[in-house]
């Protein structure tokens, strides 16, 4: 059967148990309740802090078919995800599902544990490098289940993903298990995703490198949410946790990217004061903060708020007075780092709060204005973040379906053309956000808006911007590269789903041949 | 059949679905799961405002026999649950379980829809006036369910009480649902019962007087919880929620009872740098403070953490230094408020991370000492806080039993007599909190131990305390006061029942004659 977006779902999925297509941004209406984690109990005084990291595991509970979770704060300086592992194996403990918030390119050292059935599935959000390969060779008994940011917080909400132990990597964590991000030698920020990790696992460890006495301040992760605790020598490697400041772009490609950027919002016709914004963290994204400023000094404006994944770019904002608050699920660099704990209106959410569908109103709700990247676009205005044009897993939805879909005007920022290839594709690879959800593509060769925005359209008028459809845009393209050659048909076996945020189909991956 | 404080309780109680006895304070080991609300779902831009209270009870879905929720942080301040409960009756709706987190005396404003069958059944913390007086007699058809301030976010988070509707009333609320306590003319500090409200109820509605833009800074209760706003023109009357400040007493018996309870803290051995420390909001408790700060001051030492009702005795402590850190559910007078909202290490906590035993580990479990009122305790340390020596209803468990079970030094202060009434009694008429989680009662006549605390009873040994067996210390009541005659037994109709924290039945009260 096709869904909404016109892709083939298989009615039935070895190894899934039930497969519902995406029919459209909004078009589901969830029924049920919540869930909720077993109830817990804890006597005064209680010791929560164990010897070690198998001892934790011995006290969990865990046994082979249980689902573990993860958090990606520490993103390739990440220790706790191998540890985890490593002492799962020593158990003899096999036939695990683990469900990180994401998974990075340091995470190909858990490839021997998928080899010898430690590890017999997978639910994250980002997949790449050799385990992506990994995944797409048809290596895991069941398909990976590709989920964004809001997605991830609403399958745990729900049910969907059940979790018997949350692992949280904990940069500060007090004796109580109190725990937050800010403080430390392995300080990564925003503890948002293991945030919902915490309220609905089953049992839940803290790994930490820093214990510190009781009570701790801030506290992001409450001790009534944490069983144990386990002290290690270091929960990460700072240097790939974050070094230094993410960059505005130099690149003139980019710049040119950016500069349109801009230029769509001061004219879309929600440019005002308290407007609010969300901001990649890739280069265009970034760069488009240094026009967007020279717009707000100009009209004299404030933003009410900016959010998501926090940088410099955006804390450097904030703190000149021009973005009043910001919301933090995922704290990208060194100055968001510090700024996360030392302003006051730089405020710690939740995934679920940032971006779940399924709740009486996610930030992404609110936004006006996001700017987001991707690795292709098509004709339908269907963004691709997850895969490459033939194929590869190299990215991850992230909150690029939420936010796409939360916000008054989603930005599409891409190059048209990358190395010898074009950006604007018949059909993308694999559909991640849907083109309903999408506004406004921009190239270094031009703007295209989507048809159904005629506001957009009409208020683009008065700006300068290179304005055209976007089979034109596509054409150009094809006038510097030629047609592409379409990539190769993959087999029939699905390897990894792509879930949309409401928990449908939107996409699926299939084996490579 | 008796539970283990020695009480009667029936075995069936018409009106309630099922009955477990008391049977220690940490006997109960919970199974099954915790709850979730109705999964809620809002599209982008949502108008959550609606125009009128009665337009949100249809929106609500609002329909007899249902529960609806409310908080009591207005104290005898609150517009909120009447202005609810004329709508509610306007619309012909019946038979209401109304579930606050108290009720005060300016709730006495219910009984007309009691009278008239639109509330039929009442679970809350406290009950007094002539509300209380109605209840013991017999006017309602369910018994009233009487809950610690842990206890109902634990009955709530377990299900056993299920809000259909929960009404918040909220000092600020920004246009899309963020809510706090401590900005607007209806401030009131923290917001820590409804915190457990809105995180359960199927729906949520804010009541406001001070709509401000989105979004609020700081936020206490996220937009991703509140369904519906309703501005009206005021809340609250804040001479009703917060005037001045609690004070010192200066009455001189109250002065004996405070310098005691600081006497048995410096002696008991817990004494010591990075204590922790809760104080009611009574005379006697409050004015120890003042002795425990000066012998803080001459030890140079510092308490890690304050906890509880939060007073502006407490906050002096904190801005002085002599407190790290506050956590607050609920705050009790104005500079406590204007604490809040200013000192970042003073942080407002839910009811469920503050006691709610069904937990990883509330903060009741960190306390060392706590200073208690009692309105009566007995000679096995059972401390009754609900209920006159008659059996009148007049106060309310509020957080007593849970921070009495948590903390390693639970403090009882009143005085030997009221009136020419002895204090210590056989049996108290209630049993709230169990004496097993009694350690030490101070009154101006002389202190008693727990005999269980061998460690405590060897302690004070080197303090200069008049330090007696509690059948001492009651014998010397009755000296001067003769001995009591036992009040009129009541009916065997059981009106009221007193949960336990743990949601076991420690006592129940009967109609009154």
């Amino acid at each position: 059967m096709k869904n909404a977006v016109g892709r083939e779902i298989p009615e039935n999925i070895p190894g899934l148990n039930k497969i519902r297509p995406f029919e459209g941004a909004f078009a589901y209406q969830p029924t049920g309740r919540l869930v909720g984690p077993k109830i817990p109990v804890n006597v005064p005084r209680t010791e929560k802090t164990l010897k070690s990291i198998d001892q934790a595991i011995e006290a969990t509970g865990l046994r082979d078919g249980m689902t573990i979770s993860f958090h990606h704060h520490f993103r390739n300086g990440d220790y706790v995800m191998l540890m985890v592992i490593e002492a799962v194996a020593r158990k003899g403990i096999k036939d695990l599902t683990i469900a990180p918030s994401s998974l990075s390119a340091v995470q190909d050292c858990l490839i021997p544990y998928i080899d010898r059935g430690v590890i017999t599935a997978i639910e994250t959000s980002g997949i790449r490098e050799k385990l992506g390969d990994l995944v797409c060779s048809g290596k895991l008994s069941k398909p990976v289940i590709i989920r964004t940011h809001g997605g991830r917080a609403r399958a745990i909400e729900s049910g969907e993903t059940h979790i018997d132990v949350a692992f949280i990597g904990a940069p500060a964590c007090d004796t109580y298990g109190n725990i937050n991000g800010v403080d430390g030698p392995s300080a990564c920020g925003s503890l948002g995703y293991p945030m919902v990790d915490a309220a609905y696992a089953d049992r839940v460890v803290a790994i930490t490198d820093n214990l510190v006495p009781h009570p701790l301040y801030p506290i992001s992760i409450p001790q009534s949410l944490v069983d144990f605790i386990v002290v290690v020598d270091k929960i990460g490697d700072p240097n790939g946790i974050a070094t230094g400041s993410l960059r505005i772009s130099n690149n003139p490609k980019e710049q040119v990217i950016s500069r349109y950027a801009a230029e769509v919002i001061e004219y879309s016709g929600y440019f005002k004061d308290s407007f609010s914004l969300q901001l990649g963290s890739g280069g265009a994204s970034l760069t488009a903060a240094k026009f967007i400023k020279e717009k707000m000094l100009k009209q004299k404006i404030a933003a009410s708020f900016g959010v998501g994944g926090i940088t410099g770019v955006m804390v450097e904002m904030h703190e000149q007075g021009l973005i009043k608050r910001l919301f933090d699920t995922q704290t990208f660099d060194t100055p968001s780092i510090r700024s996360l704990k030392e302003n006051p209106c730089h405020v710690e959410v939740s995934a679920s709060l940032y971006a779940n569908p399924h709740s009486r109103g996610p930030i992404v709700n609110n936004v006006d204005f996001v700017i987001l990247s991707a690795t292709e676009v098509d004709v339908d205005f269907n963004v691709n973040v997850l895969t490459g044009s033939t194929g590869r897993l190299m990215g991850a939805p992230g909150g690029h379906p939420d936010t796409s879909a939360g916000s008054s005007v989603s930005i599409i920022v891409l190059p048209l053309i990358r190395g010898r290839r074009p950006m604007i594709q018949d059909r993308v690879y694999t559909v991640v956000t849907p083109g309903e959800t999408v506004d406004v593509i921009v190239t270094d060769y031009g703007v295209s808006v989507n048809p159904k925005r005629k506001d957009l359209i009409d208020n683009l008028r008065n700006s300068s911007l290179p304005v055209m459809k976007i089979e034109e845009l596509q054409r150009k393209a094809y006038q510097m590269t030629g047609i592409p050659t379409p990539p190769l048909p993959p087999s029939d076996e699905v390897v990894a789903v792509v879930e949309y945020r409401d928990g449908s189909i939107i996409d699926v991956i299939r084996k490579s041949k």
